[in-house]
């Protein structure tokens, strides 16, 4: 019930020279590297994803499935010269996908090649439809949700990370994406956020389906905050339909205030432990904190560990930064389960 | 920004011969039967909300502005009977409006009589256009929210009937409706469980817009629980949005689990509360409980006057039974603001 985007991509990089930009591109990079057969680049300047340089018939012939469009749209009009690349790739039968607010089924050209060739263009910011109300039933298998003190700071990049380094250590794992990105790099998932609020517990749990085994592990993509103005019912339906047996809490080292939000203190880690126990315990009643991940990148070097052992011992938990590669320590506490 | 429908009304009571089937009608002639100039009834046994039975005639020449279908449509098929009162009513330029899951809009021969005359066809359950994101801002005016246990145990009731109390003690004061027949009653609001979950709270900000006075009150319907594996995102999104001064927790005397989940017992009062407390405390510091309703209609006659004693006690908050009229207790509190 969830989207699915068919691997091999060929990464779209239209022309855009500012890597903020192109943030889309340069995560499916740096996490997918290998299900990438490269990057179509217009400008001379154009951001550098690190993938070989490919035309759409070059991508075509090494197998690629899908053109992901890796840069941001600014006010909805897509680049003509982006445009001309995602039709012909629809024309010769190559899936696009893309994660703007604008849909790419509507813009004319683009639905009339698609539904010529037979080949799809996957919005993944567009649901699956008739997802059902949340049941509460407890399925089989474990599972890890990144929860946080606010929005954007690092919940889909800790999931991803632990996903990776639970695999390197031969964990049964999945990587649960509940955002446009995080669905674009998995290949997979569901668009929380833009889920209608009465069945936001239902899509987390189609999200994590039942196991195979008792013993895999689904790593999902947090969003928002329990605590947030804007998004409370986001995180709340997806934390209730996730069932979660651990968490990690996410946190910036220099943030003092919500984005966006400067009227709003960040809640402390423990505030945020405590909501997030009260509310996944009537799902889950063995759930519990298994780590903090904080992006400590606005801090100077010989502040970070200091910050990281002083979080650590505050909160009897383990304390990483996941950009240092290093969330070893928040496996640990997975074997024991 | 909230829907609005135009009274006096006219009470489609279609052919229903079933009190149950028929609750929105009867709940419209309870709460409000001022702005009803009468009631359609099709059959011999039609159920009665005691209102003068009219002609669509009678009740255009009596001024109303909206025939209100006031019973059940199962199986999403419009009674043949019913529809062609629906149409007429459009063709005479009276608004129609509905609560259904099929939208009235959607049926061809309503759709065209609508466009034809310029009468209006509301779907209540289906929410404004260009919802904004919460912002958190505190707006001028007092806000009261009922939060539950669980779904579909007097939360409407609750708040209708303290706006109504408020409203005789000489308070400035207004209902806000957050579900279909709540709207359907109040002739205004939005249905916040059909809103995409990101503007959830940015809906409850709208339905319970700035005040021209700091003295007045708004009475919010609430909606689910925060402990519903079901609903939470809503209940999350819903008292996020709200802010509220002031809650009453509703429960219901004999229901030890959630009605339809039967693995999930009821939350006690004191975690509702605890949990309300956290959440709405980030939007409202100087939120807090004042007070429990509870259904006893399950409860012998004679138990009901002790439970409620016993809850009170417990909690160390006024506790009535909103359907003996005697929510004035609950008022009480609110004279302090």
């Amino acid at each position: 019930m969830s989207l699915h985007i068919h691997k091999p991509y060929v990464l779209l990089m239209g022309d855009e020279n500012d890597p903020i930009y192109a943030k889309t591109g340069l995560g499916i990079a740096q996490w997918d590297a290998d299900n990438c057969v490269g990057q179509v680049r217009l400008g001379p300047d154009t951001v550098d994803a690190g993938l070989p340089d490919v035309t759409l018939e070059q991508a075509l012939q090494t197998g690629a499935r899908t053109v992901v469009l890796g840069v941001v749209v600014i006010g909805g009009i897509i680049p003509p010269a982006t445009l001309s690349v995602l039709r012909e790739a629809l024309e010769q039968g190559l899936d696009v996908a893309a994660g703007m607010h604008q849909r790419l089924a509507d813009v004319p050209e683009l639905a009339q090649a698609a539904q010529l060739s037979g080949a799809r263009i996957i919005d993944v910011r567009v649901p699956p439809e008739n997802i059902p109300v949340g049941t509460g039933k407890r399925r089989t298998g474990k599972r890890l949700i990144t929860v946080g003190t606010d929005c954007a700071l690092g919940k889909k990049y800790t999931a991803l990370a632990l996903a990776r380094e639970m695999a390197d250590q031969g964990f049964d794992v999945d990587f649960r994406a509940s955002g446009q990105t995080g669905i674009l790099i998995s290949g997979e998932g569901i668009p929380i956020d833009s889920v209608v609020s009465d069945f936001v517990s239902g899509a987390a749990e189609l999200l994590s389906p039942a196991a195979a085994s008792e013993k895999h592990w689904d790593v999902i993509e947090g969003q928002g905050s329990l605590f947030h103005p804007g998004y409370a019912a986001v995180t709340a339906g997806l934390l209730t339909g996730s069932q979660p047996d651990a968490f990690v809490v996410c946190t910036d080292a220099t943030r003092s205030h919500m984005a966006g939000w400067p009227d709003f203190p960040l809640p402390s880690i423990g505030e945020v432990i405590e909501l997030t126990m009260l509310m996944a315990k009537r799902v889950n009643p063995d759930v519990r904190c298994v780590g903090i991940s904080a992006n400590t990148s606005g801090l100077a070097r010989e502040e970070r560990e200091p910050y990281l052992d002083r979080l650590s011992k505050e909160w009897g938990l383990p304390a990483v930064d996941p950009l240092d590669g290093a969330v070893a320590p928040l496996v640990d506490a997975l074997r024991e389960w």
